[in-house]
């Protein structure tokens, strides 16, 4: 049987252990050999590698895990790279959120000013990800969980058509896991329907063996939103800002009842509830990094002086969604996942060239995306704006264009006025003076 | 030579004298025989027929000027029918000014709410004029100024498909008389090239004889906005409103130069900085009120009581322009206009059954419009968004959607949140109970 | 475990034996209770029904098989309606071929001249059906095997969008069928990306267990066409005419390598060579009388004379095929099958309009179709064009329009000029008075 | 008062006097300073020039006339570039006549596999063309006359689209001419509506002064096609061949009455009736060389031995609509044309990037064409398939490509079978070799 070598792009981060557990606990059916670790940022990485290890053998000794700066060496052979970049780290993303909010406006992590601050740093090292695997690697699929995923993926089809990458988000397979226990069902039992950019989208329908729920999730979610009966949610995705977030569903169901929405549009539909229910000095960036990271971190160090394992992480569904996906691609499996791919005419009144997160079966020569219905006249005009906004973000970073950016800006439905978003931009532009690429 | 009976729909309208005005001044190529005003409110329309019958006999004692509240009489074998409703007069107008402005948002005769609730209010009657005009006569086409055009155009273009009707609005022509004066030529040597929907919209190139000046006007534009070196301009737009309006055009330039933006795109691009100039409790409407409507009525109290002529209105573009248009289609002159059309692939990256305002020649068969290249994302975007809204509000309208009408607010751009938007939208169905179609 | 009541909409055809066998041989995983026969031919029906029950009762005595010329009595309560209508029987067929090939053009049952004839006969029948289905069993998919299927889905679509309605056709997984046996694998290890029309499209690529076996058919079958190393091929497939057409796949291919085009496409890109090898004296219609129902109606007169049973029929893919379609609706099982669907962007560059046949997944709500890219000019040149033959086809017919009909003909590759295409249609007409609608 | 430079590229042509004298007639509106000719064959546009000085000294001797067969001398400054080359001369259009006349085809200059064999020659040097006026004259305008139009377009549009080109075809106005002459009126009182492809299009309305006279001349061109009562015509259109033309537009309007079909279109429509009506032993290109040429060069002859000057050409609309163009373009008089332009919408249900004949208005900065409603299902039909023929023998043309050729070739509505497409192919290939690029 084929065994297969893992490459891990942001081997530092820290959902690194989560991932190699999750391909731990699938090893009979998708038996990897190696997984590679690879990051820029080496002192950081090592400490992540050091747990990572010890997570994996405790499932199987002989699986190699190696870290390394080398992308030669990370990437060569590889079956799979996953990425999951954050460029910048957490400390710009405490910028991302506290410059828009510190001007009243939404500031987050993927969504409004901050996604794209976070976008303009990321597609640069995305681009040069694919080099790297067309070059050592030209018959791996990446499989792709770099944020902001709609920025990333507009900027690779663009720059990199040819490129083996299947952008994915596990917002919707989270949304789908809590659905699952309003419903009192399996997370596997429910099938959905779904349309929209990522994190700018609707389920338009989901399933239970067949029969459609949308009635009673609609009826629930616009009391509860996406609080489930018993908040037993995996860690990443149980603390208070989650709690805000989904409650957030419920009044954004209120005022449009028809689709169940993605809980990140709040950022575009109630923005001044947002910015409102938030505290500007201590953004979810600072719980991250006063959490996740802190927790894994005293973990490793507690390895490290006893050489004894505590987790301190989780695998979550974002850890078991990109070993499925990658399970369909090796295996030809056909399953069915909400996926970013060009629209092509899937969604009929949407531009061709607009990345557009639907369902598509993955198959060994990638996803075989399914098409949709046109839709409705709200959705298209809401897309319509986002996309755009997308677009231009990434001519602006391509071209290095100022007036680009700020199209993009004026454009995003987070800003109430063009005049804040060039505000925002101009003081996003100072602090990124590293990582952005020059706008004239 | 063939004369012509003109029906004017809202004749108890201020503008009526000035048009009957500039028809009698073309009267050597465009002879008109009889004019009829026809509106609902008697009284008004009476003492407004009073004085346009004095205007037009100083001229020409000849033409019959008749006022009715009877469609048969006012309409049968007109050749042209001019329609200015205005439903719910100038204090619903307050209205639609005064409520979105303290919930700090735009309140406009034409765009945002203001405009919603104006549209909601005007589909039906225009519907019924159209009906009038197919029964009474079914040869005549139908010139319509009524606001909020867009709205308007939307209406009819999805229930009276066939009606022979052309949806024109005079603010590209008062913007070509200013950069007329700025280039210091006269209007008629100018030609431009222009795209988007009515007061959402660009002028793309502005040519003297055959000679771009967009350059030239975009440097003057970015410093001074549309005020001219002398400030000479007609009546109607002389006034410190439109002062605000016109630099507020050097704003929207700084922010994004490439094009020539409408003036009316402040309310969408600019929006806080337009609230912040308006005083909430004086707005346009009352500022109309209090001198075109008094001025008009104080000459009309003067000619009434002493017999004396004193004009008390002007022509203007307003008038001038919907006579040059109706001259074109009685004489298949095809002139070249930007009317309000349906998109048909004209503009090839908008939807076809939008309407849009572009460049049309017009002949005595109807307008034949040009098609454009592709136009840019960032006003794709903004266009799509826009649009969405207005074909919602009539759906809404037509339907008697609440869900549709939140949807139709939700999308404006003059809102910065959802929330805002049902609470203006359930103010202003609470004042337009009259008026509206029942929301349900 | 639910049980079901299959109808059977012409149940006097000669492959309603073979469809009863292939529900009885997956009774196990589909259990069928019942299932009635339906057709307007009484006596003809109730000798297949006879034979019918034979078969179906040496699996299951317990499965009720009713005849009935009552759609009340019929479609109540049945879970799915298989149709195979034949418009005009055999004899009409024969005139189809033997008029066309009398002019010098291919006489064919669903392709050019003949299919459109046949079409012109068959869209009143399938619209009735629809509407007995839609009244006494609302709930039930109809699944149409019914010729010319391109025509009767394109007339339903614009007739009866509502229609629970899956068209199909066998075409391609007989094609499979023999792909398999050229590559020495199981016609189910065989995946295929596909595009086109119904009797009009190319195989772009067939894989084995996800491996591209594209190049190797391309020899093979340009060397032999469809004509497998072994002629084991099951009854309905295996005479003369096929191997004939099987060839001519070789033909094409030598001239268009670039895809594996459909066996039917001989009509439209070789007719010479079609009209050169036809004895347009004794066409299929009368191979198929003298053979296919001949046979059937032998055992079915053995059986009447001496109670002994003699299959005289097959179930082969025409058979299995409609079943698997009905399993994955009644199972939600999300097969992947060629279905006749509306287009809807799919294709991006065909008109969303048209009904394609490509690539879906079947669940309990009907097909999820998959999403292509855009195809090649040479193939949207030939597809527009028979497209536009087969909608005006459809108009033709409903609006009754004699003008629409000869531009259908003219329009059809199968004729070389509109004058012929003219001369067809008239003798068309002439023979088809009591089935067609009268065209003016 | 300006004055210009005219190139004539292609100056050997037997046009080439005529359109000099068309410049003449016009030089009070367009004073003409220097007309250049340039051709590569020198010996033969020497000739011509001595006649086209003649009859340009006639009216004015100070306009410079000069022969060249360097292309910096001929385009530097110039004003407009008149192009009409001839790639192979009549010698080889007659290969491109006769050979697919012995296989039974229509044998045709611009249309069918004559038209294709003369585009693939005719690529090239339009595209050096190009490069020559942007090196020497990048302000000048090139109105092309070069046949096959339809290719040159495309193959222009493809490769060169920014160059300053404009498309032109005499046969619509040369239609026009015609029916003037049945309607009694004047040609300039005639305004068409008109759509297609170049050589492939339909009148769909004809208008005198505003008023459709679109039945009158169904009526009678359905009986006598475009012979006019009097037949009383320019030189070029006065013989036997354009008897058998426009008496087949009957022929095509007793099929298709619904809108005048261009006179080239029977060569697709009814292509065996023009076959039998050809003597394949003595086609077009003879009738060419034995009559127009013959008389020009007689003329020469003439001129050259005594010094006296016979006319022996004729200006007609040919020599005429060139010059109006020219004027339109020169003064921005934005006259409506019948013009070859890049669809964009124009037509909204062809693709985008078709390049389609329609109205537009000539401005000073090229072409602003109108847009039409969607078409109709037949012409959408026939349309799509002769543009993918036509792109198709673009891209083989320019890629090399045998298989595109034959994909061309199969297309094309001239052939009854891909077959004999292959055939002609073949044989043109070999007689162009020293004109096509290779084809692998």
């Amino acid at each position: 049987m084929k065994t297969f070598k893992i490459a891990i792009a942001g081997g530092g981060s820290t959902y690194t252990p989560g991932i190699a557990k999750a391909l731990m606990l699938k090893r009979d059916e998708f038996p990897v050999r190696e997984i590679y670790l690879y990051d820029i940022n080496d002192e950081r990485q090592n400490r992540v590698a050091h747990i990572t290890q010890k997570v994996v053998h405790e499932f199987d000794p002989a699986v190699k895990v190696v870290a390394t700066t080398n992308p030669e060496e990370a990437f060569t052979g590889a079956d799979f790279i996953f990425a999951q970049l954050r460029v910048g780290g957490n400390s710009m993303r405490e910028q991302d959120e506290k410059i828009p909010f510190r001007n009243g406006i939404v500031g987050q992590e993927t969504c409004g000013p901050g996604g794209m601050a976070y976008g303009m740093r990321t597609i640069g090292p995305m681009i040069e990800l694919c080099d790297f695997a067309e070059i050592y690697a030209p018959q791996a699929w990446i499989i792709n969980y770099s944020n902001p995923a709609a920025i990333v993926a507009e900027a690779l089809r663009k720059t990199r058509p040819d490129a083996r990458i299947l952008n994915i988000c596990d917002m919707p397979i989270g949304m789908m896991l809590r659905m699952a226990e309003i419903l009192g069902c399996e997370k596997d039992e429910i099938e959905v329907d779904y349309f929209g950019l990522n994190h700018f989208g609707w389920f338009t329908d989901v399933y239970v063996r067949g029969e459609s729920k949308l009635a009673e999730l609609r009826e629930y979610m616009s009391e509860h939103g996406l609080v489930t009966p018993e908040q037993s949610m995996d860690l990443q995705h149980s603390d208070a800002d989650w709690i805000k977030a989904h409650r957030n569903v419920a009044a954004m169901l209120k005022l449009f009842p028809e689709y169940l929405p993605s809980s990140y549009l709040q950022y575009y539909l109630i923005p001044q509830t947002v910015v409102e229910q938030t505290d500007a000095s201590y953004t979810r960036a600072n719980r991250v990094m006063d959490n996740r990271e802190r927790n894994l971190f005293d973990s490793i160090a507690h390895l490290e002086e006893t050489g004894e394992f505590k987790e301190g992480f989780n695998v979550g569904v974002h850890g078991t969604f990109i070993v499925d996906v990658a399970m369909s691609l090796a295996f030809d499996r056909r399953e069915r996942f909400l996926l970013i791919v060009e629209n092509n005419g899937a969604i009929p009144n949407l531009p061709d060239d607009a990345m557009v997160e639907i369902p598509a079966y993955v198959t060994s020569r990638g996803p075989e995306p399914v098409r949709l219905e046109p839709i409705g006249l709200f959705y298209k005009g809401l897309i319509e704006q986002q996309l755009a906004s997308e677009k231009l973000l990434v001519e602006a970073a391509l071209e290095g264009s100022y007036q680009k950016a700020i199209q993009a800006f004026a454009l995003n439905k987070t800003f109430p006025s063009s005049e804040v978003a060039k505000r925002v931009l101009d003081e996003l532009i100072e602090v990124n003076k590293e990582f952005w690429p020059k706008l004239g």
